[in-house]
């Protein structure tokens, strides 16, 4: 069994190029500190890179689409082929993330980690583990070997997109019945009852949201994952797609490429990551606080503040294109501002005062 | 003397234009509602404009800038000179709010109302109601009349820039001293205490911070600004700054175009302006929730919530060009993503599941 840790090694920021983007925004015409999240993104940026000025102009959202087994419980609003059909809009970029991954210059790469269909479509990489993952209100999701299989199909997928030259990726996601799913390995990971992480998805009613939630439990009382076991997690009560997420901000992190986070599903993933190797969250970016409830838990048991309160709970990857705009007012501020020196006045304005 | 409200009258939203876009929302290939501020924003734009998909491209955030009498307390952190060598450089591109600007393909526009200097540079309008305004700690900032200029100078700057072709404006401002002014205007219309609205600004020391909520006390026990005139408020307090932006606002809503609020000194002339047309405030976007002490109090009394949390606390108008990103992204969700009916799925895909 690979040992992610030491196959995929991840460093620690650099602290020097830290150091010096920090004596930079200090000697930008403002006042010190007063740019707060954007200042702080630069600082990440150069600890990540290495680089004062890092160009984050050629990124992608990668789309990690699959199918859970779990939908057979009636837990999710939608039916289980807008997975399919939504994996295949993406390709039209017709939907939200590819909507707003156009506006700010973002290319998309689609992954089939287990769609409950046959996918012939030269834009969505084939890498399905299987159809479907099982239902984890019956047993274990899928196999401990299948969750190693979709980590390792997320952190291959990042170090391609870093081969192909992004310098920052998002994580989205595809998937009718992944917050039952998120909620359950959030519920594992962090102790949380089901009841305080499990939201209504796309939209369910009362009666079956009030299912849902028995469903995570009893998911969770039949399979015992492990809370120190995040493989063991992901396999009893995960998801393919959220495997092959937590994988991606691996394989990021060791190609030493920022990732940004979008919602609920996205947070829980990069909290399994971080259990898999902590030092991950150095090179996560969270985006936007999801109103889908479980979000709030997640994001405190990851420990890292989005800046984006849209109110979204729409998924895909749909908060990370706007993140990368964020990232783009950071970068340039950092690139673009005059320092104290350089901005000097010239006499023939500074007689007239 | 000018009447504001029958001389500038502001149209009530069109509700018709506001449904119209609700029901589009409500039919793009989404879970209703996902998309959260995204949708609030396009529906808002929407009752603005009459208009379903309005074109946010041709925008400048327009700089008030001023200066302030009670500069003379010692109640800055930087030199009165500042204001003068700071509007300079944003015609050089290279502050905060102007690398912004340009990272976001805004323009700005640049308004002397009242810097004490004479400023001959092409890219500033000179409207200067006269150089600085006086020491509120001694008595008014400038006289009822002088503050109703300040005023139509916002607004005439907006109904120009309305001529010009911009479809949105920003409200910046520059003018050493103007979170003092900012606390004493929001202090009158509101009751609320000089220590709970005043901030270190640009970054006092402790004893000078404490020495500023004393001249803002001073001030309005001096002055005795009424609550219920916002102009006498402007005159006796406030700063050919604020009242500019008041107008600005004002300005933007009489033609019908919407006005992007930036941090404290933003929020408290939008509130100024509210209070002399409530209308005004429907055609306002907040943008970043400023870290500068004020801001969530005069943000709670204008109620309108910001989406930006970025600890900002820079002023010039900086939010803005960031939230016309946001902005941009929301029209780009209203104009590129499919309905429901459009998304639908080629039938070679579907004999697939």
């Amino acid at each position: 069994m690979t040992n992610l840790k030491t196959s995929y090694p991840i460093k620690p920021l650099n602290q020097q190029a830290i150091s010096e983007a920090t004596s930079r925004l200090n000697n930008l015409v403002k006042p010190p500190g007063s740019l707060g999240e954007l200042e702080a993104i630069t600082q990440k940026l150069a600890g990540i890179s290495g680089q004062l000025f890092y160009d984050t102009s050629k990124r992608c959202v990668i789309i990690m689409a699959s199918d859970n087994g779990v939908i057979e419980e009636g837990v999710a609003a939608a039916p289980q082929i807008v997975t399919y059909t939504q994996t295949i809009n993406f390709t039209r970029g017709i939907t939200g993330l590819t909507t707003l991954a156009k506006q700010f210059n973002s290319d998309i790469v689609i992954v089939d980690v287990g769609i409950n269909a046959d996918i012939n479509h030269p834009m969505v990489i084939n890498k399905k583990i299987r159809k479907s993952t099982s239902n984890i209100a019956n047993g274990p999701a899928m196999s401990y070997d299948e969750a190693m299989q979709a980590v390792l199909v997320g952190i291959e997928t990042a170090m391609q997109a870093a081969k192909d030259g992004y310098k920052i990726l998002g994580a989205g996601e595809m998937g009718i019945g992944n917050t039952t799913t998120s909620a359950a390995v959030l519920s594992a990971l962090t102790g949380l009852p089901p009841e305080q992480v499990t939201g209504k998805g796309a939209g369910l009613k009362e009666e079956a949201y009030r299912h849902k939630i028995k469903t995570v439990q009893k998911a969770l009382d039949l399979n015992k994952p492990s809370p120190t076991d995040p493989l063991d997690v992901l396999a009893k009560v995960g998801g393919f797609d959220i495997a092959a997420m937590a994988g991606l901000y691996i394989g990021g992190a060791h190609m030493e490429i920022p990732v940004v986070i979008d919602g609920f599903i996205s947070t829980v993933a990069a909290l399994v990551a971080v259990k898999i190797n902590p030092l991950v969250k150095e090179y996560m970016f969270a985006s936007h606080a999801s109103v889908e409830p479980g979000y709030i838990h997640a994001s405190q048991a990851l420990s890292l503040k989005p800046c984006l309160h849209l109110n979204m709970r729409l998924g895909e990857g749909s908060g990370c294109p706007i993140m990368f705009a964020i990232i783009d007012a950071a970068c340039a501020t950092m690139r673009d501002m005059a320092t104290f020196e350089e901005a000097n006045i010239e006499e023939e304005y500074l007689d007239k005062i």
